[in-house]
């Protein structure tokens, strides 16, 4: 279950999620233990398990000098969201089975991967990538991206400058292969943060923005009230040296891949406009839930897609005292 | 769920311990903040949610100074089974419960506490305290006491330098009394080392043996072989001063307790003799199990209540071959 948001619904979804996540990995460990001791676990943590940390984010171990004497600790995990702690808690289960049993595992810590393609893919319709653009399970570059396509307002939550790592999924699959190629040693739990460069929601929204526009759309960006309990401005500086030193090669173009993204997704523009109620979010992690009963009629009615983006100001209002 | 060699049976009792543990936690929380959010939650933690850094331990956060920048932050948590691992993800879990929804918590990192007995039960039989003293649920100080009581050697796993810490059951009372009449602010998640003194496994066998032997019993102390994958000599020195800073006098007696726990105990002798079994170890973490059919047999049929210790290393040496 990995989406942030779907965790934060309520008490059955957020146990449904630390369930869920946790019996599977536990269950692979002790399949490994039992019947392939020397398998290679790669597990796909996120960025997302450091939290905002005022301090650098080391890839998860670091050597620590307390009261006059050293060690080599795990990192200080302080994740924002049920989904996000069941990766924490899976590093830990990992770290100790590893520990005791002498498996072995990469976790890699990701940025936020973007992108509909890699190259292997061509041209072939059938291996189009999975895109989810809604509330739950898009990400915010998703989300503008759809946005983008259909004329709505880009949407930043709150002030706009939680800052993110991010990277193109051909680097996300040229970092697992390195991974898969470079095992670790029995015994080893070793981290990778894996991002190539990190951007803050404002900056991502300009570079949608651009992209849009010099593809002939008419690109706007309009912050909405954030519906997430999280620090809006903070300091980001995680180390990522691990896959660089073992050969990782980063694309370092978004505008390039925001191109390909928004030319793939043009194509698909109605299938995004008879979903465009869920770009709106309504899960918000104090507890309290706003319904957008309203605003889902008035998209189902197509009224928003007639009039694009001529209401939204005072959809929004509705909506914000409902 | 609160044994740590329990969790470590096999898949099923690991999935059972941390979905149990997990699920609880969690239907507490959300019904705080649904229900009584000014309510504050005391959770008992306990000190092997830190493992054996080499470091000294502090309470829950520590300032550090990493690439020249500095923050407070968690101190890292290295259990050492799936039962202590639950403890780390609630320590996590409530943890941001209490940042984003503005719930309050002391979590008490406690140490092994010990004793029959509080002043305020007096002689009262029904007020006695639950006893375990098997592998599972029995903690090394309880099965001590049990062994000294049949005349069964004492056994401490392993080179018996296991360090821990640990405090009187009447302590503990104080310590959950002074918690819960200084609550934490809203929003604050606050952590208690809860310990007096720190003994390794030898030592306390050693104290278990002279009080038992002023008292008339025929104490031997026996090193069996480990059954736990864990450090068994390492650095132990964590901090306990914010229960002193609130008034905690602590006892400083372990022996008078030590001598009251045999005390209250040589009244049901018996029933320690018929479940003498389950004294010996059977779950071991590295996941290959050894059966005990043949010691429990003998138990069963009193040949070790009527030879007392006697066949001691025979059974032994026929136990570590099966």
């Amino acid at each position: 279950m990995p989406s942030a948001p779907y965790s934060m619904i309520d008490v059955h979804h957020c146990v449904f999620t630390q369930v869920n996540n946790l019996t599977g990995t536990l269950n692979i460990l002790h399949a490994m233990r039992d019947v392939c001791p020397e398998a290679h676990l790669v597990k796909l943590g996120t960025m997302g398990e450091y939290g905002t940390p005022n301090i650098d984010i080391p890839e998860g171990f670091f050597e620590i000098e307390y009261n006059g004497r050293k060690d080599t600790l795990p990192f200080p995990r302080q994740a924002g969201s049920w989904y996000h702690q069941t990766k924490v808690h899976d590093s830990n289960n990992i770290m100790m089975a590893c520990k005791i049993w002498g498996l072995r595992s990469t976790d890699i810590m990701q940025g936020v991967v973007y992108g509909t393609r890699i190259d292997g893919m061509g041209d072939d319709e059938r291996l189009a990538t999975r895109f989810d653009f809604d509330q739950c399970f898009g990400t915010a570059i998703n989300r503008f991206c759809a946005q983008a396509v259909i004329g709505h307002p880009l949407t930043p939550y709150g002030k706009g400058h939680q800052r993110r790592g991010f990277l193109p999924l051909r680097d996300s699959m040229q970092c697992m292969t390195i991974a898969i190629e470079n095992p670790p040693e029995k015994g080893e739990y070793r981290v990778f943060n894996q991002f190539e460069e990190t951007y803050d929601l404002t900056e991502l929204a300009l570079k949608v923005q651009k992209v849009g526009n010099e593809l002939g759309l008419d690109v706007e960006v309009r912050n909405v009230e954030n519906p997430r309990v999280e620090l809006e401005e903070h300091y980001c500086n995680p180390d990522h040296r691990h896959l660089l030193n073992l050969g990782y090669k980063p694309t370092h173009d978004m505008e390039a891949e925001l191109e390909i993204m928004l030319n793939d997704l043009m194509k698909y523009r109605d299938r995004i406009l008879a979903r465009a109620h869920a770009l709106i979010p309504d899960i918000r992690w104090d507890g309290t839930r706003r319904r957008v009963q309203f605003l889902t009629a008035v998209y189902k009615h197509k009224f928003f897609n007639i009039k694009k983006c001529f209401n939204f100001n005072i959809l929004f209002g509705i909506y914000y005292v409902m």
